[in-house]
C-alpha cells in the first residue's frame, strides 16, 4: 500500500566552531524541536559525521519519524553552497575541501544544500525576520569573523565562484593590523569579536583614565558591550572606534551595492546603539552622496538562539535551487 | 487597411558632456547610420530636447521612416533607470533632477528608457562583447568619472534607490585627495582622466628626473598613456601608482561580490598593460584569499566609437523591463 504522507518538515542544522545545533523546523519557521552537541569533540571530519547522522536519525525517529522530512539545510563557515563543501576554513578544525552536503546525503538518504553563515542568515532575515519583503539588502554577521550576503533583486548574490560577501576582508586600513587571512587591514581585524578586544587593548593603552574593562578577569566583546550600558567611557570609545570602521567600509559596500539596509546580526548586537550610533555616522561621511541619509543601518530581529536553524530551514526548502543533488 | 510594419530597428543615444550621438542600430548590434552634434551648445535643456527630438526625427525620415523604430535607449551622466531621469549630475550643465526619458517620449510619441553610462556599457559588453555569456560580471568605466555596473545573476544590479556602482566614490585613502562629490580619498579622484593628471604632477614634483611629460604643452591622461609606450619611465610610473589604487579598490570590490572578470572600458583602455599589469598586482595583493588569482581583468573589445550606441540599443530593446512607461 502506498502510504501518503505530506514531508511538511525540514531539519535546519547550524554548525559552529564550538556547536552544533539540528532542529525540525515547518514551512512557518517554527522550530519543532532543537538539539545540539559540541562540534569541537569531534576534530575528525569522519567521525563528525557519523556522530551528527547518527544522532539526526535517532532525533528524527523520536519526533514524527523520516517520512515527515523533505530535505536538509545547512549553515556552516565557509560553506560554498555551489559545491555544497565546507572550503579552507581558517576556523574550523577540519581542514581543506570537506563535501559535507555529499557525505549527509550519502548517510541520511536525503537532499542536502550547504551554504555560509552569512548567505544562510540572510535567507532567514529575508524570509521571517526584518528584511521580509526587500529585495535589495545585505546581511552582516559579526561575530569571530566578519561576513555578508547582498540580496539583488529579490534572490542571494552568490558571485561566481560562491565566495561573495566577504566584506570582512575588504581593506580598509592601508598596512594595518594583521588579518587572519594574511591580508593587513581587513575590516575583520578591527570589527570581529578578536578586533574589538584589540581596539580596547589600544585605547586602555592610551591613557591613564579609569575603565572598569582595567579589572575585568576576561576582556571580551560582550563584556565591553555591557560595560557600556554602565557608562564606562572608555567602553563606549570602543564602540565608537569599531563603528567609525564599520561605517566606513559598509560606506564603501553601499556605494557599490546601494542596499535599502544593511541588517547587522551576532555577537555584536549586545551593544546596540553603542554600535549603531557610530556607524551611521561613519557611514554617511564616507557614502556616495546620492545615497547619502537613505540606506538604513538596523539590528536583526530574530531571536538568536533560533535563527541560524531558521535560516537553515529555508535553504532546505529551497533545495533544489541550492543543493547540487538536483 | 491595416499596415504590416516589423519594427526591427531601435534608436540607440548617447549624451556625454561635449558631444550627444544618436545611431539606428538592429537586433544583432550592426550600428546602421549614426549622427552627432555638441551637447554644450545647449546649455538650457528644454533646448537641448527640442534640439535632439527634431534631429531625431529628421534622421530618421531619411533613413527609412518611423515605421521601423521600436523604442529610443538612452546612455547619460548620472542617468537613473528606474526614473527615467538624469539627476544631480556633477558634470552636465543641467541641475538637479532632469525627466529626459518622460520629455522624449512625449515629444516623439515612443517608448524610451534611460540609464547611466556604466550600466548601458555593461549591457553593451552583455549582449555583443567579451562579457557575451558571463552571468556575474563587473564593467568599469573610467573617464572623467569612475563608474561601474555590476551584472548579478545574469542581471543589472542597480540597487535600492538605482544607484548602484559607484565604485568611484569608494572612499580609499583617509583624508586623501578632495573629490568632485565633497568627500575625500575617493577612487575617482586617483583615477579618472583628471587625478591621473594630478598624479603625474605629483610624480614630476618628487624628482628632477627627465620625462617628456616635463615639456607636453598639454599634460592629459591620453598624453601619459602614449608616453608609456615611447618608454617614458615617469610616465610609467603614474600609471603604476593608478593601478596601484585601482587593484585595490577592485579588490574590495571582488571581495564584496566575487565576480567573474572585471571589464575596464574608457579613455583608460589606451595605456593597456601599462595599466592592467599594476592593477593585478595590487588587486591580488589586497584581494580575498579564496579568490586570489581567480578574477579575470581585462579590457573592453567594443569600438570605442560605437560602444556607447550599442549598449543603448540594448536598453532600447529591453525598454519594456527598464522604462517606466511600460
Amino acid at each position: 500500500m502506498l502510504q501518503n504522507t505530506i514531508k511538511s518538515r525540514v531539519i535546519g542544522v547550524e554548525i559552529s566552531l564550538h556547536r552544533t545545533t539540528y532542529a525540525i523546523v515547518d514551512l512557518r519557521g517554527n522550530v519543532l524541536v532543537k538539539e545540539s552537541f559540541n562540534t569541537s569533540d569531534y576534530p575528525n571530519i569522519n567521525d563528525y559525521v557519523s556522530a551528527l547522522s547518527e544522532r539526526i536519525v535517532a532525533f528524527v525517529d523520536a519526533n514524527g519519524g523520516y517520512d515527515t522530512i523533505r530535505s536538509i539545510g545547512i549553515s556552516a563557515p565557509s560553506g560554498n553552497f555551489r559545491t555544497g563543501c565546507i572550503e579552507n576554513s581558517p576556523n574550523m578544525p577540519w581542514k581543506g575541501i570537506v563535501p559535507l552536503a555529499a557525505m549527509l546525503r550519502d548517510r541520511l538518504g536525503l537532499a542536502v544544500a550547504l551554504g555560509n553563515n552569512a548567505h544562510v542568515r540572510a535567507l532567514g532575515e529575508h524570509t521571517f525576520g526584518i528584511a521580509h519583503g526587500m529585495k535589495n539588502f545585505v546581511v552582516v554577521t559579526m561575530g569571530h569573523g566578519v561576513g555578508s550576503c547582498l540580496f539583488s533583486n529579490g534572490k542571494t548574490h552568490e558571485g561566481y565562484h560562491g565566495f561573495g560577501g566577504e566584506v570582512g576582508h575588504t581593506c580598509i586600513v592601508p598596512d594595518g593590523r594583521l588579518c587572519g587571512c594574511g591580508n593587513r587591514g581587513c575590516l575583520e581585524a578591527y570589527t570581529s569579536a578578536q578586533g574589538i578586544v584589540q581596539t580596547a587593548k589600544e585605547v586602555l593603552a592610551e591613557s591613564d583614565a579609569p575603565s572598569r574593562m582595567r579589572t575585568l578577569e576576561k576582556l571580551g566583546s560582550r563584556q565591553i558591550a555591557d560595560l557600556c550600558n554602565e557608562g564606562d567611557e572608555m567602553a563606549i570609545e570602543v564602540f565608537r572606534r569599531t563603528g567609525y570602521y564599520l561605517g566606513w567600509a559598509l560606506a564603501n559596500y553601499a556605494s557599490i551595492v546601494n542596499p535599502q539596509a544593511f541588517i547587522l546580526t551576532g555577537g555584536v548586537q549586545r551593544a546596540g546603539n553603542w554600535l549603531l550610533e557610530p556607524t551611521r555616522k561613519s557611514f554617511d561621511e564616507h557614502v556616495f552622496l546620492n545615497i547619502k541619509g537613505k540606506v538604513e543601518i538596523l539590528l536583526s530581529s530574530l531571536d538568536a538562539s533560533e535563527r541560524d536553524v531558521l535560516g537553515a530551514s529555508v535553504l532546505a526548502w529551497k533545495v533544489r535551487e541550492y543543493s547540487l543533488f538536483k
